[in-house]
């Protein structure tokens, strides 16, 4: 006769431990069982406290970002390909080749193990499409009330060709100014999603890594002066740190801005500036004027580039200003916000 | 007559605004007043959404960790050096030269603006200290009791010189067992602050960058095996990871594990195990035996190193097992932690 062992039952969780933060087991099962099959790259195997890369033999990017975006799923996607995309395209507008992100979990007591599953798989997703790999990261966990479900930081590494020079002090008088794509679509989403104001189905977040765009951008036009991407503040607050770091005056075409209609009516509803309000993918990209036109149309033959735009020029006039010529012929200045708009957008 | 300008007064905050998040004027106010002139350099004033750092002819190792330490402000540091040396000591471990630091601030709104000077100033010198640039940061605020005070990300680059191979996975039978320092300070410093037990007098953090430390040892024993700071679950969880990713088997002398009295004697009263306590500037070094007394003798002159012992070492036994030989003669086996024994250490 056979004996029959009877297995000790494995404690399962359905959500966030504050044990998941303790280093021992329970920290173990959340990387063998969520981050390592997601994530699975040999790098992360090294299973050490960090991750020994490849030789690089090209000039580094650095960058880092924490996303505390509210509430973590919305039309669109969630906080973790945020996080991901965010990441990415800091380093592409820093004309790097983006190669390598690290992760940063701060996850809160009582999040659900299936709500972290289903970021961090469109984290994974995210890094892929946009070809990166995650070759590094850490958990902690704090009591329930302490934190809002989950932040991730999401640091890069990228390596910037040496034919590149893309920096905001570049922005010089005669320069066009083009926007990659509808304005404030972020922003009113996450607005929308948060205080059910029942937009969500109409406006969804532009969350997207850029590369492809940007690679096209930079194999034909090498020396592009300025790439930044309009993220919180939205385009205004970009182009006031564009214009106060170059000292450089901007000049805005009401007209040309590309903004959707139902974030146009949404943010005249609520008072709020599309301007002003955050995107997740959209660029703005500085060129010399002889090179605009052709620099739109590689924009509007890229992924999430086809509505692209000339928005402006950088033109003569008071050192760190922007103003806009508005619909109605008149025009104002467009300064930075001095308070906050929307809180918690990423 | 002279007319006299009245100059209008700059609004000034003492805590932390939701504003300050926003990315306009008031996160440019903290970046001006607060973190650009702590982390004054070259790299920082590029400006840009991240960093171009040098050219590294080297390997480059790549890592990260948030810190969510309670208190904030604890006997011997607070979170600012934590996190410089967290991962300043990360980098070390993958035996490379630790270069350059992000920062990722995530902020709660209500913080005292002093408070975050504070912070910053001790990362500014924690950095000068181990000879690292935070070279790349961000800022996110989020809304009263959505996150308690601050968090810190810090991700670090270094380089790893190319006879240099460091890893969990070369523990090996034979080699011995260093603990550079006393283990378990820095957890109970925590917890009795936390908790005003009132042995915070006695017993301080011993958060420090063990930076001179590992140079000299390198610069001697280039092959030294394994390094590992025995932060979060203390010496007894990195040992039980080390023996399973090497799959050896790891005897402990109870006798020979340096702890202090009074560290002791707090964990006796409150049913610790002063091996399962964090420790934020005690390394493991595990080294052929034939180069244990030297990299014993190295260890001890340096900086952070004097109270070094020879733990245990790596014996043949059960793949992924820890062992400890106790005071009394007899041996137990030392698991991994299953819950959670002090959260928020780090």
């Amino acid at each position: 006769m056979k004996s029959v062992q009877c297995p000790i039952p494995k404690q399962r969780y359905d959500r966030v431990m504050l044990g998941h933060g303790s280093g021992g087991t329970l920290t173990q099962s959340l990387i063998d069982e969520i981050f390592y099959p997601a994530f699975k790259n040999p790098f992360l195997q090294q299973q050490h406290d960090g991750s020994i890369l490849p030789l690089l033999s090209q000039h580094i990017a650095f960058t880092t970002d924490s996303f505390v975006v509210s509430p973590i799923f919305f039309p669109g996607g969630n906080i973790g390909d945020l996080a991901v995309n965010g990441t990415v395209n800091d380093l592409l507008c820093c004309g790097a080749t983006p190669l390598y992100l690290s992760a940063g979990f701060i996850l809160e007591e009582g999040l659900l193990l299936d709500d972290l599953k289903k970021i961090v798989a469109t984290m994974a997703k995210a890094a892929e499409k946009a070809g990166v790999t995650i070759v590094t990261g850490d958990t902690k966990v704090v009591e329930k009330g302490k934190c809002d479900g989950i932040y991730i930081n999401t640091s890069g590494i990228g390596t910037v060709p040496s034919n590149i020079n893309i920096s905001p002090k570049r922005a010089t008088e005669g320069d066009i100014i083009i926007a990659t794509g509808f304005v404030g679509d972020h922003g009113i989403c996450i607005l929308s999603t948060r205080e059910n104001l029942g937009f969500e189905s109409e406006i969804k977040s532009d969350t997207a890594a850029l590369r492809s765009m940007v690679v096209s951008l930079l194999s034909e036009i090498p020396d592009i002066h300025v790439l930044r991407d309009a993220t919180r503040g939205g385009i205004a607050s970009t182009l006031n740190e564009i214009a106060e770091t170059a000292q450089v005056c901007i000049e805005l075409e009401e007209t040309q801005i590309p903004v959707r209609e139902s974030v146009s009516a949404v943010c005249n509803l609520l008072g709020l500036d599309p301007l002003y309000v955050a995107n997740e993918g959209v660029l703005l990209v500085i060129v010399r004027p002889e090179e605009a036109e052709h620099a739109l149309s590689i924009i509007r033959n890229s992924p999430n580039g086809h509505d692209a735009e000339i928005i402006g020029k950088v033109v003569k006039g008071s050192p760190g200003e922007v103003y806009i010529n508005t619909l109605f012929g008149s025009s104002r200045i467009i300064g930075r916000l001095s308070g906050e708009q929307l809180p918690r957008i990423c």
